[in-house]
């Protein structure tokens, strides 16, 4: 997508020698655009365990770009022990997200007990990790077309105004390598000429939403209005959402889906209120493995301080950190939620629209039926 | 309640000729405790208006005791007309409190149309503003009584471990002249010795949760923590929550209640989840005037910029307010939402406890059946 009228992905090689990884800096959005340079395994390891890069397509091309790093740095002989290593240290910094683990998974399998030189098993893992970032861009690319139908649907039953939909946290190209999955219908919609309006939840604690969605669709030029998490209720109580699109960090193989804490909240008050509740998904964010999502997947419970303090711009400019709340206040900040499959409408995938049930998801992913 | 050992309540009357409204200033808790002077009714409507105070009974009070200051200021031949004018000004700072309309048409009812001078008039000013303080306080007294009802229920059903009470925004002392609605039976609870744990939203955006219920909490030794307003659907789910209990802004007598943007929310996970949703309120929060809430409670919507920029302290003491988002993105803010009677297992009134429903309403206030 464009920034400032220049076309960027959010990851990218750099370098002569293609050994630097080139990221958007999402820790100082929106108020800085800043590059930063990655330049071994465990950079790209901290960046995804602090968030410099976060989202479940783009945790999963650094990922990627990490096991590249990683064979760079793996010795002649102890080239599969190394990748080994490095896979171990990339998947345990997020826990929740699917696209992680595969691929740093996809990853090994293109490289473990391989033949060739040290050189061409750096060759390989260079293109593996391109061909994953490709694909994530790719994916997220044909999400938008399918969903592009369903707002083309809503437009076409409602007599005037924009198709008005309540997004929560960020799914948009900033969480991908591009397009994204949630705001890439949006973008085809709006690029298509339909009126579209997104009511954009802030998503607290980290204000993905604020940060991040609002400065998207601002430089798309979607027209759109933050809120606080507490208002979608209201909202859909009162007519104002004609649809929810969320993304998702992990779905079972029934179709429950894990998001960002309060995505769950939302779709109860979709189903409560009649309103189409939709999860937008690369397939690689599909966990075959898991059936019940709520006993199964695995939330991530992270630093309180995220929840003590917010970051922001003051009146002049500076960025600060405040704490919004006693010194001695404790606080406890799980990551993720999950929404059963019941509460939600359907899955826009790159394989097109799919029933949240396993019947559904598996008539799309037979490949996947006796798993 | 006490803070630092002290004794206090929320506002009271001081100075030599009682001519002082004195209240802890909300804005600056919980960084700071600070008492503040207000003069003049307008002083007052400022304070509402500004939510130097806030919360259902508070508002009531002060605005009882505007009407007190507003007589101190009226003309001895144009009493009435002033009294009259300083009503609707307070009326007109808070649309969808109705302690608020409640407190200002007593003191009118008990002030306009009567004779004698006016110190006389005066006086009854006081001793009516004064009343409404006391009712207010001795009100929430009781909803701690009736309450602490349930909250034994809750712990005779547990094994062992803490009743776990999720709470949104701020319904505790601050709230009201003392004691508090949601918070009063908490209190009374862990003051009798039942172990007791509270799930405190932060409640965006304002915050009331992280900056006043924590501190209150904090202050009384109650334990809690404080979760992201998106989090209470996941602890519900995972059997994390044992009771939920929050305040109302006004309650109509079918028993729907609006209350902080984000309690629909939680309703509909406690619905969903089975855990019990409780709504404390005195009884000036009833509007018996009123059938449909969702339709016929006016929502106040306030200044974007509650959602845009939040205020809190640096690392090194500092007051700051700093923008979450881009600087050209726009946002809405409406302060409450209306939970429909049906998702709500029952109203802690200083009444008891009372079924939310018409008939259930009318059998403890038979005195309103015919409105």
């Amino acid at each position: 997508m464009k920034v400032n009228g220049r076309r960027y992905r959010t990851i990218w090689l750099e370098g002569r020698d293609g050994g630097v990884v080139r990221i958007i800096d999402q820790r100082v959005l929106p108020h800085r655009f800043e590059l930063l340079d990655l330049r071994t395994a465990e950079d790209i390891r901290k960046a995804i365990k602090d968030m410099y890069v976060r989202g479940a397509g783009l945790i999963g091309a650094a990922a990627a770009y990490g096991m590249y790093l990683a064979a760079r740095e793996a010795g002649e002989a102890s080239f599969d022990g190394d990748l080994a290593n490095a896979a171990e240290n990339l998947k345990n910094t997020r826990p929740t997200a699917s696209n992680l683990a595969w691929a740093v998974n996809a990853m090994l399998a293109s490289l473990l007990g391989q033949g060739g030189t040290r050189a061409q098993k750096i060759e390989k893992a260079r293109l593996a990790a391109e061909a994953i970032a490709d694909g994530d861009a790719e994916s997220c690319r044909n999400i938008g077309l399918y969903g592009l139908e369903l707002i083309k649907a809503a437009a076409g039953k409602k007599k005037n105004g924009a198709v008005h939909i309540l997004t929560h946290c960020n799914a948009g190209w900033l969480a991908f390598v591009d397009y994204g999955s949630a705001l890439s219908p949006v973008y085809a919609a709006f690029d298509a000429g339909i009126p579209v309006h997104v009511w954009v939840d802030e998503t607290r604690p980290r204000n993905q939403g604020a940060a991040l969605t609002a400065w998207e669709l601002g430089g798309h030029g979607v027209p759109h209005d933050l809120i606080p998490d507490n208002a979608g209720g209201h909202l859909m109580q009162h007519g104002m959402v004609d649809l929810v699109i969320t993304g998702a960090d992990r779905v079972t193989r029934r179709g429950d889906a894990a998001n960002k804490i309060g995505t769950y909240l939302k779709a109860l008050a979709a189903k409560e209120n009649g309103v189409p509740f939709y999860i937008a998904l690369p397939s690689a964010t599909f966990d075959f493995t898991m059936r019940d999502g709520t006993r199964e997947i695995p939330i991530e419970e992270r630093d309180p301080a995220e929840v003590r303090c917010m970051t922001g711009k003051t009146a002049d400019g500076r960025i600060e950190t405040v704490q919004i709340c006693p010194d001695s206040t404790p606080a406890r900040n799980w990551g993720f939620d999950v929404t059963p499959a019941r509460y939600i409408t359907g899955l826009i995938t790159d394989r097109g629209i799919v029933e949240a049930s396993e019947q559904g998801i598996l008539k799309r992913y037979p490949e996947h039926a006796h798993e």
